[in-house]
């Protein structure tokens, strides 16, 4: 890849898979910021990459402080300077409040909230000084109604909704924009509208990291047109 | 105004003076959505339509059951299907409630609340049997908060959101995307950032009315990078 | 009645019927205020009134200014100053936003929101001066959430809650402790408790009416066990 | 203690310090149910005790499961089986994202929100087969609000809410009532009422144990008359 005329900041997306992560690579990368994916599986995320023009596919796991650093590291080293941070990772655990096992609730904790408030916390420290950048969190129906038999993901994700809202009073103030996404229904590719189409989500995600600081929006809901709410 | 060869659908605003409303009809307009605007001083949005090409200025009380009717009437058979309606006027009035007039609350009410039902009645009616359009309401922080000495706007803007968010369980699985935005914030020109810029809140409303069905937002919130929440 | 004896400031409760009004009068009386209950069906009140120990009954419709001002007077002329006031009037309506009338969506919002406002005015100006006192405003499921086909009943539930905000954020710091109860289910005597048991509503609101001042809730939630939210 | 002649549940608190665990104490164990309080300094929670008539103080480190199972099998099988549990505990941080420690972000979860999901759920365990309970969790300001340099707070606090949330809709259909308790403001003894005296918030909390199973309320916020909201 080839960023030498590109003067664009890079756009650094971790937990990408094949759906969301995968839309968001091709319209930030579509749109001329260089991109760096970064997954656990490390394999599926270098073939994403590799089918992107402009973005490049890494390993990381967002639970590991020091592979988030290295993440962004690898994103100002071999792209730009980091403009737009997307966490889009989480875990997930349903079962009874009866029988949810302790290193489960955990673990999901730290996929959907700790690594949320690592990648963010590396992305604000790299855009802080330059008072620019945009960090996005993708919630979730259940970042805001705690259901039945989720006691884990709702842990998680009311978690992950703290820490962004949280940051964004703090950093607001000092250029950075900070937003919560909350992703009311299912994602998936689906004529009828009935599922959230992963690309029309990242041109939304895109017009969020244009946004004019005058009129910046904290938390925002997407939800297809049948989705009961 | 020549439109025999745009076949987008107008936009109908109602609420229009030199502030949002001049901006949206500008935005709106330049996106080839010809624009009938609408404001109870007939004389200052006639003056300000004349000024955006693509616009035509009319006289319209929100609260005037027929005259709202009319005003739809117009924009069909004089521009086009209406595919945008927004509804950006309301009443203000601040005061104790030991000291709130009667009269004063009721009016406040009308223009605030009753008006947006009956514009968002009156657009619905139209797109309804066609299937597509989007209704948006413009709120304040005052639609989510009951300010002291403010139970008159409380009552107005709280009610708006009441029925924005009806209309929308309603009319979402119909087609019609019905948007409440929520202006946290003084709205002007201000090369700080610091007031909410007017065209920055009608490109937002126009990016809104693009959204696809898949991934509407109902309930979205502009605020400038200053402002405390 | 007499109330020489008794020492206890009044309770003016408006919008009583043979459910929760009739509870209220019964839970106040019992707990030692004089009350006073109105409604618009006079006969039927009287006859409730005539019932409870400590209770009169006296036509009110909280739609009429000069009705509600002379209901205070007879609460404190004929038993003893308002220490508790329950609104508990609504009207309702339930239609397509596209056939609903704008005569009966403003009787709506009348009975539901400019009743409380005024009720909850009359007993404000009576409160301020003493510095104590308790309003409590009767809400529902629709005052959070905008039902479909719910427009008229959730602009009236909507904006009785931003009154009653707004009237929190004022008085508070007065002494006069504004509560706001969201009635999520429905109401009536049931062995299952799938109904809120309006006996057991009035046992809550008097304990609202109790709280210490250092402890005072605005918003409350009464939800039957097996309801969904 | 002698709790022969004593048939009722057993109230089990962790978070117990001289603040609002005693003041918990004192209450429950006045109205009748056998008390066991638990804290990390074993020897602050046995003097408290030692002062209530009817408590029990015991070590137990709400983070460390089998120091939770252990503290409930003390409560059934030294005083009662447990119908009330109070979860108290908290861990607290502040300081910028851009510096916030990563040990002291899992820490400060660990003890806001692990450790409640851990009490709950062992209350829950014990509580379902009788089909009858009362789950408290306090919470806070910061439950709701994610304030600035307050991420890792925010975390925890909005991450209990969540459990609280998810355990209420599971829980209370099976006789099980939970309560997620908004404390919104400081907590201490002030006459001028200007701080949340921990006797009336004890009071609040043992009158939401006794709410009949048609009207729970599952959150509510408690909150001085002077405090700004």
């Amino acid at each position: 890849m080839n960023t030498d005329l590109n003067n664009k900041g890079s756009a650094a997306i971790v937990g990408v898979g094949t759906g969301l992560g995968a839309s968001l690579g091709r319209y930030f990368a579509s749109m001329g910021h260089p991109c760096l994916l970064g997954a656990r599986n490390v394999d599926r995320v270098k073939e994403i990459a590799d089918q992107i023009d402009g973005a490049v596919g890494t390993s990381v796991d967002a639970t590991d402080e020091n592979a988030v650093k290295t993440f962004f590291d690898i994103a100002e080293a071999d792209l730009s300077p980091v403009e737009v941070c997307v966490f889009n990772a989480s875990g997930r655990i349903r079962d009874s409040i009866l029988d949810l096992d302790t290193n489960e609730f955990i673990s999901c904790w730290k996929h959907s909230c700790l690594g949320g408030f690592m990648v963010g916390r590396e992305a604000a420290r790299r855009m802080v000084p330059r008072g620019r950048g945009t960090i996005i969190f993708t919630g979730a129906t259940a970042s805001v109604k705690g259901f039945a038999r989720s006691a884990g993901f709702a842990a998680g994700k009311f978690g992950l909704r703290g820490v962004a809202e949280s940051m964004a009073r703090e950093l607001h103030p000092l250029g950075i924009h900070v937003v919560h996404v909350v992703i009311d229904g299912g994602i998936g590719f689906d004529d009828s509208g009935a599922l959230l189409d992963p690309n029309e989500i990242a041109k939304a995600y895109y017009e969020l990291s244009r946004q004019g600081r005058s009129v910046w929006s904290h938390e925002v809901e997407l939800r297809p047109w049948t989705e009961k709410f």
